[in-house]
């Protein structure tokens, strides 16, 4: 029965029965952490032999006789551009390996844009006042502080189960002073939706009244995949080729969950004409990043069909977590006040809490010991309008964690409806 | 004797046998490279026991229980803060550790400043159009570079053996568009030498009309002495709390030229103001930099006191290469035809060549296959004004290289010299 059908007095008596649960969880001094998309002990355990990879006296030189322990290597040792080449669908020399972060190639390539032209003879970004930004909402919160920070103003796009609404986006890129778009097309952080192909189509179809204007193509969740029944989106380039778009899309990726968040190596595909904007500017930004690093991680993989084999083991360590999510929130479903996705991959569970009580559920499970993402995080300026999405990253917690965590997550989604519905 | 003694035919009758000697070495094919300072794999060798520090069954744990797999701790490590600071001479709590690269930080410290006010309430630096940059000359191409990329015009002050001409950096800051000023107090790269206790006392004095003037302290050579017999800078910091200033400098070093330098920690310190903004920006870039590395550092050194016992261990790889250069400049020295430094430490050393010919001294070595700094790139837009000064970087080449490239130096040095005196 769901709570809508519910006469005032069940109501009631529902609310009082749930808050005598509630008042019990939260005497339990409860400590856990559904917050951020962080990899679990378990699964950082499975790159443990990646550390004994390069050792004293094992040859340190690249493929093409780099001393890797050096100097040098811009844009990466060509091994790695080759294996984050097959890992993005793109051809090696439209790559860039960077450090440990790919948040950071994309702050650093928004800061490169804001200070030097995108497109030679245009202003650059940072002397357009107005400039703006397309955010596919829910979304992640990182991007958002990056244009927040470099002073966009960031305009919201919905999303559907197909990916942002194309007809909103068409109609926004009329917009000269709209400089780009924020895009996680595979898995989406955090609703774990894939773009159609219809989608990806009319993205690399679009014809924005700028023409710097650039889609940030976050493929962070590209080969992340919960079971073999997984999604499979279009590859960009190919059909911004197609459109003749080529210098709109730039792509990003890591193995930040893949390998060790905080020790991983990240990467970048660009157009050539992309990459001569940005590659001049790394050219006074540093002399190289960390080629050991870069090739402990291709000798640890071999190649990319030893990287897809380890993210074999990363599903069989999530797929219990998401699995037991799912069946606590059917309680929820049954009582018709949550809408959820089921995703296939990548590292959340978009839940759509009654309208108006994200704010209290959060705060709910907080008192009771649960920390979550702050309500509205998934939106720029952390402005949920309908206050209603939270963001569940289970991949942290133990099992039995995750379902005490879980427990007091739809015991505190329930309190916060009937509080709604009674008040 | 003097080349400036000889007569004419004596000279003609030199310039013919410094020729004939040229081209036999033309005939050699060299390959040799004195380019940039560079660590030989006699130095790099010194460190691979740290890479088997962290292996697959060691822990992984910071002092404060940190997993240094994960993601998280944006400034670093504690441990690896208070190896820094004290490496730098400051308070842990005033540091911040970055990637690899101390460049990359000092790029990313301007391009921060570029967008977002040093000062609350002053413009940000990209706002003023006809901004400065102090560059004490000779000095490091990749300071240059930054300052370049980001539009500032930059200013050369001419370096004597304390560090800049501190009467004309005092005159020069009574001008509010320049902004800041690059430094390299120990070793300046590359003349070697260090500032006096007055020189860094002037800097700390300094009344800039600009409130947001920023010193970039780049101790890149800090404890890269060659000899127990050492040069010791004043402590910036402590001197410019003495003064009022110490929200002025920002001092930057990394172990590149300690450990390895594609795979080394760099880090910064700065006050309090300072940081906030620093850090504030950091908060959007990146979630951390590679904690497992800064670990692998901090377990293989132990204390600072390992860390200076190791650079004993480069000194003994670099004395030699700087006692052979040193001894093949004799011949130069004898003729008068050189001005040259003889550094305690670092990475070079600077050759004044007779005026107007360092250009051509390093076109006829690259002939004769030695390759050179490019003349010029130790000054801002590559322009030497006098076209002398020459960098000489001995660490790389193995010593039976080093004498044969200095052989060919000294010879096209005085090829030059000849040429330009029967001109």
């Amino acid at each position: 029965m769901h709570y809508r059908d519910y006469s005032p007095d069940e109501l009631y008596t529902e609310l009082y029965s749930v808050r005598q649960e509630y008042d019990g969880i939260k005497g339990m001094g409860l400590n856990l952490n559904m917050a951020r998309g962080v990899p679990s002990a378990d699964q950082l355990a499975l790159s443990l032999p990646m550390l004994d990879i390069m050792h004293h006296d094992v040859d340190c030189l690249a493929e093409d006789g780099t001393d890797c322990r050096n100097y040098g290597a811009l844009d990466g040792i060509p091994e790695c551009k080759r294996l984050m080449a097959e890992m993005m669908g793109v051809r090696p020399e439209m790559v860039m390996i960077g450090g440990n972060s790919s948040l950071n190639m994309m702050f650093d390539t928004v800061a490169c844009f804001m200070n030097h032209p995108v497109v030679p003879g245009m202003p650059a970004w940072a002397l357009i006042p107005n400039r703006k930004f397309l955010c596919p909402v829910p979304g992640y919160d990182r991007h958002f502080g990056i244009t927040e920070y470099f002073g966009f103003e960031m305009i919201p796009v919905p999303m559907d189960e197909n990916g942002p609404d194309m007809d909103i986006v068409e109609e926004l890129v009329k917009d000269a002073s709209v400089k780009g778009m924020w895009c996680v097309p595979k898995y989406s952080n955090p609703t774990g939706i894939s773009y159609s192909d219809d989608v990806v189509r009319r993205i690399a179809a679009l014809q924005p009244a700028a023409k710097d204007f650039r889609v940030m193509w976050d493929n962070a969740y590209c080969i992340h995949d919960l079971t073999d029944d997984h999604d499979e989106i279009l590859n960009i380039f190919e059909e911004c080729e197609k459109t003749g778009n080529v210098d709109m899309p730039i792509e990003f990726c890591s193995t930040s969950k893949i390998t060790f968040p905080g020790s991983g190596i990240a990467a970048m595909a660009a157009s050539e004409n992309n990459m001569n904007i940005i590659k001049y500017k790394y050219k006074f930004q540093t002399i190289g990043y960390d080629k050991l690093n870069m090739l402990r991680h291709v000798r640890f993989f071999g190649d990319f069909e030893g990287m897809k084999a380890h993210m074999k083991k990363h599903a069989e360590v999530l797929r219990p977590r998401f699995d037991l999510v799912l069946s606590k929130l059917q309680q929820l479903d049954d009582l018709d006040i949550v809408w959820h996705n089921c995703p296939k991959g990548g590292y959340f569970v978009s839940v759509n809490v009654m309208d108006g009580t994200a704010k209290r559920v959060v705060q709910l499970c907080k008192e009771a010991g649960v920390n979550l993402t702050g309500a509205g995080a998934t939106y720029p300026y952390g402005n949920d309008p309908y206050d209603s999405n939270i963001r569940v990253a289970p991949s942290f917690p133990t099992l039995e964690d995750l379902s005490k965590a879980m427990d007091v997550f739809c015991v505190c989604t329930k309190l916060a409806a009937l509080e709604k519905l009674t008040s």
